[in-house]
């Protein structure tokens, strides 16, 4: 049996390995067009800064250690140009003479990922310019950013975040220019503002809503024009706008590939061609919250399912449930995370949900150094169901967001938040941890104890609704900051002074984070008021107002 | 409707915020003993170590707080003596002037905590002798800890040893007396012996398999004497040998109590009176995983049930759906956690289970500062249900507990570890989780495709059993350690060199941490061998050596 994988790295290398521990009797082989496989594709930005300083860490196993301990017949610098499934052979052009040979294979794995989407303006073939995915874009990038003082970043994805860290590490001033009204489009816009305005804290220049028309050669490295019309100069320009499926030999040899281009696959990772495996980031998968198409380019899917089409092969009876779109990126001393399905998506499908926001600390308030973050839980109205969660903030996001994708693979609902037992020491958490107050407050929701509003239901003009928007924080607090048009009663006299309320005025409570105005809104209701909390509260009403503006 | 609940803290003053946001007319009396309601009693080391430096941090809700913004009527220095279920009354003596009166309820919650176990030791009772509890407790610590140069730390359990943390952070020479021959007796020994070695470096002196018998009166301090025969010289010395539950008022009148003395309760948290509740860790429930009764006491459950039993009388449905045990317990820059039922506790109970190690980085290793981690996963040999996990390491094994915790929870299968989505970037994880990783190789294992041993299917002296051990870790690896009477043979020349092997003899393979022990077992089996991989290699190894010699 000869196995031919196409693509030596995530995907691919994952399925030779397993392959061989599967079988010593198969042959194997890794076909890769780069100059080594099995790379670190997500550490190459933190070559390009420095961070990781010695090139060699980023070949995590040599093309050596492969042949040595895995016994597969690596051919890197090896390009497969076209499939016959027919004939069952691929057809490989070796790089360094341009030699074409076909190789036969019994079952073959598609492991080819996706390339840099190269937005069509002119100018993006000028040698400033740059994409990174591979090796040799990072080595390019890595010699570039040596001279280079000023760099623009097109697209606010996680790579140009990741870069945009990395550049302003190596001393550059950098802007991102992104299409979308926020950085990282999968999130949702307020969720991702404080990492916005953390970015800008570090020097980097964002220009939302904006598109870059043209790069034009300068003296002194290259003028990038935007279509707000400002111009700016940059000694280098890196694209990440995102990448698409490498599809093409699938294409060309009939396999099912679909609309946005990702190849077709079942639960086993198999295409249209049942002897051809597909895997990674060439591939449609299925959201496994909602079942529906799913293109989510990221490492860990890969890996799995390039185990699982080796698993396929030797009839072990893996499965690839679907993807949830487990993410996080992180930049400087902050991190964003999400999984699941987001608010924007959820409405563009016209799914029913309900959301809520809160911002607990990573770690017990006494203890020292806890940071707040936030998080935004998405969820059945009905029962429940964890439909999504996001989160942003410094230490411990990346822990909540694990646990909470975990809960979201479980089929967990709100009220299996409440109850889970989170390891509690106060260095680590809190006694109610952050997920299970998330729990807490989806389930009073779904209760209907705890009725909320959002910043969305709040009057566009101050009392243009009718409804009263009532701050129950303290008087100082409510002085350095407030909603417009709010009435200011502290929670802890709302009770004496339920009095100056209007019981047939719909009432709209807010406090700093959602807690104070939970329980006024529960003292309202008990004295036959028309109350919802603002979830989040000020917070996230500052949150949501940063993102309009950043939106502008 | 007033609600009387005795005891003001974790699971107390939980209940009592709870009763008011379901009930603005329930009256709620909370009865407390001592000075404060609603302190941090985690965070008590802390403060004797001046981690926490200002006590006011300690008090989480202070009276105030909890009069104003939830209307309770706090009765602190207020001892609850008796309960007289006829007549619905609680007997309440306030501790200021002695002054006895009897207070009525409608429900009763009790959350009185448990309290220090002092063993019956001549000395005990010196003034240089100090338990740990409550805010006095730490007061007192705190003022003897000023001139305090030698601490003997009596109990080896979380709080001896965040004490024992907490001291050597005050500069002082530290001892550790544990009967037990590990520290952490919950925990497996050889997943505590990491940690021991940490303390020690620290300069912590452990003294294990050993009691103190008593403690005598010395010129200057005391003097601690140890069953060994040893004495330890000290200016102070803090009790830490466990707690039992406070059951006096509920044994008195006559409620169910187990034989541990936990109050029984249902997963209503009501007792045997069915408007009496019991919560906390004065309590006995039942453990989620096995459903054996349980007394683990731990603030998270504690927090929760007092949630609980709000809720039940209020007529909520949430249930406490049993405990299991997750706990975590830092000391210096070491973390040990555990969840689900450990390795020992399986054994007493005869259940039948597997288990693996692994030891993980916490990230991607290419990203500078990746630590490694030792986890153990406990699961059933058929179907890999999960039983329980044990971690110890540096950063990110409070991540990883969390997401076992969920889980375990989940009633999740070694396989659905493989599959499980977490969030990867370089800083927080890798591709392929250490979760993941578990899952991997817990699969393999109950797949067949991975047959393990363990330390202590080792032959006793080289060659005793007529097992083979062989190593196939690099000659230099070998050179610097190995199991006494191992050959050698590195995984990348296994293939040429098994004519140097014998298919009758049984073969033990290992490697560093077990991955290439594991794919030379592979080679090994489908070339006719009849081999099992050491699980956590040469590592668990060390561990498991270093828990038996500290054993003694
Ligand atoms: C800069 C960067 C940072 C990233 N950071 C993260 C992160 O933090 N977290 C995360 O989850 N994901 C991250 N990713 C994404 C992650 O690397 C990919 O999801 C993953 O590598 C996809 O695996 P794959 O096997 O599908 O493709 P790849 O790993 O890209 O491997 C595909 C290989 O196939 C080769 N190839 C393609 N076509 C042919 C052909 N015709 N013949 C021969 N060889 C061919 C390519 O040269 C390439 O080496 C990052 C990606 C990049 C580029
Ligand atoms: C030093 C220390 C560190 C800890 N660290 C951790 C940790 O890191 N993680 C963790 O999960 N858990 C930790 N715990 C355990 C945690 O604090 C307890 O599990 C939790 O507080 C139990 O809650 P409870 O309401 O049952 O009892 P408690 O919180 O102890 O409250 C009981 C209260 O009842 C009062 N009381 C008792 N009897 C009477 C009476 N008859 N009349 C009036 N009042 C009465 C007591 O004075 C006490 O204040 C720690 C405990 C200690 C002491
Ligand atoms: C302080 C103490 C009185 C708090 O009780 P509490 O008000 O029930 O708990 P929290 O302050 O954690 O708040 C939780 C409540 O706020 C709500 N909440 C949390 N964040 C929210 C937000 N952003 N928006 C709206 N509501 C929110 C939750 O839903 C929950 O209410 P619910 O129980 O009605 O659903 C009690 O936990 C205590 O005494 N703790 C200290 C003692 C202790 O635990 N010791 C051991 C560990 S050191
Ligand atoms: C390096 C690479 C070839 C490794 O492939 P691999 O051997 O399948 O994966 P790992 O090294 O992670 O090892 C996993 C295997 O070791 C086993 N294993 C892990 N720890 C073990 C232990 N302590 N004891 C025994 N077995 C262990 C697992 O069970 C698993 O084997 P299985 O799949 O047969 O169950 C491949 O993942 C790769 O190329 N990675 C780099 C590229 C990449 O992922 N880029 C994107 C992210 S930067």
């Amino acid at each position: 049996m000869r196995i031919v994988i196409i693509g030596a790295v995530a995907g691919g290398a994952s399925a030779a390995a397993r392959a061989r521990r599967l079988s010593e009797q198969a042959e194997i082989v890794l076909i890769e067009r780069g100059e080594a496989p099995s790379f670190a594709n997500c550490g190459l930005p933190y070559y390009v800064g420095g961070v990781i300083e010695q090139r060699d860490k980023l070949l995590v196993a040599p093309a050596q250690r492969l042949m040595e301990r895995f016994r597969l017949d690596v051919r890197t610098r090896t390009e497969a140009i076209a499939i016959d499934r027919a004939n069952r052979t691929v057809r490989l052009r070796y790089l360094e003479n341009g030699d074409e040979y076909d190789l036969p294979y019994d079952k073959l794995i598609l492991s080819p990922g996706a390339a840099p989407i190269r937005p069509n303006i002119p100018g993006v073939d000028l040698p400033q310019v740059f994409t990174l995915r591979e090796l040799r874009d990072a080595d390019r990038l890595h010699a570039a950013a040596k001279d280079a003082k000023r760099a623009v970043v097109i697209g606010g994805g996680f790579i140009g975040l990741e870069m945009a860290e990395n550049l302003v590490h190596r001393g550059m001033a950098t802007t991102i220019v992104e299409l979308a009204d926020q950085i990282l489009p999968p999130w949702d816009a307020e969720m991702v503002s404080p990492l916005a305005a953390h970015l800008r804290e570090k020097g980097v220049t964002l220009k939302l809503s904006n598109a870059a028309e043209a790069i034009e050669p300068a003296d002194n490295g290259v003028v990038v024009r935007l279509r707000s019309g400002e111009s700016l100069e940059a000694d280098m320009v890196i694209l990440s706008v995102g990448v698409r499926p490498e599809n093409h030999l699938a294409v060309n040899c009939g396999l099912a590939v679909a609309e946005r281009g990702g190849i077709k696959v079942n639960d086993q990772m198999q295409t249209s061609d049942p002897d051809i495996y597909a895997v990674g980031d060439a591939i449609e998968t299925r959201n496994l919250v909602d079942g529906t198409p799913a293109q989510i380019p990221l490492a860990g899917p890969a890996n799995r399912q390039g185990r699982i089409a080796a698993d396929h092969i030797f009839g072990r009876s893996t499965r690839f449930a679907g993807i949830q779109g487990t993410a996080i990126v992180g930049a400087f001393e902050m991190a964003a995370a999400m999984t699941g399905l987001s608010e924007k998506v959820l409405r563009k499908a016209g799914t029913p949900f309900e959301k809520i926001y809160i911002h607990p600390a990573n770690h017990a308030g006494y203890y020292p150094g806890a940071k707040q973050m936030s998080i935004k839980l998405l969820f059945e109205p009905d029962g429940g169901r964890l439909l999504g969660a996001q989160a942003v903030g410094r230490d411990g996001v990346d822990k909540r967001m694990d646990v909470l994708a975990v809960a979201v693979k479980a089929g967990m609902t709100a009220f299996d938040l409440e109850e889970l037992e989170l390891a509690y020491a106060p260095q680590f958490g809190s006694a109610k941890d952050p997920v299970n107050m998330a729990g807490f407050v989806a389930s009073g929701v779904v209760r209907g104890d705890h009725p909320i509003a959002h910043c969305e239901d709040l009057p566009q003009q101050p009392g243009a609704n009718g409804e009263l928007v009532l701050d129950v924080r303290m008087t100082g607090e409510f002085a350095a900051g407030n909603i417009p048009g709010a009435v200011n009663i502290p929670v802890d006299v709302l009770r004496e002074r339920l009095g100056e309320l209007n019981r047939e005025q719909p009432i709209i409570v807010y406090c700093q984070v959602g807690m104070r105005g939970y329980i006024a809104t529960r003292i309202l209701l008990q004295n036959g008021f028309n109350a919802r909390n603002l979830s989040g509260g000020y917070t996230t009403y500052k949150q949501v107002t940063a993102a309009r503006q950043n939106a502008g």
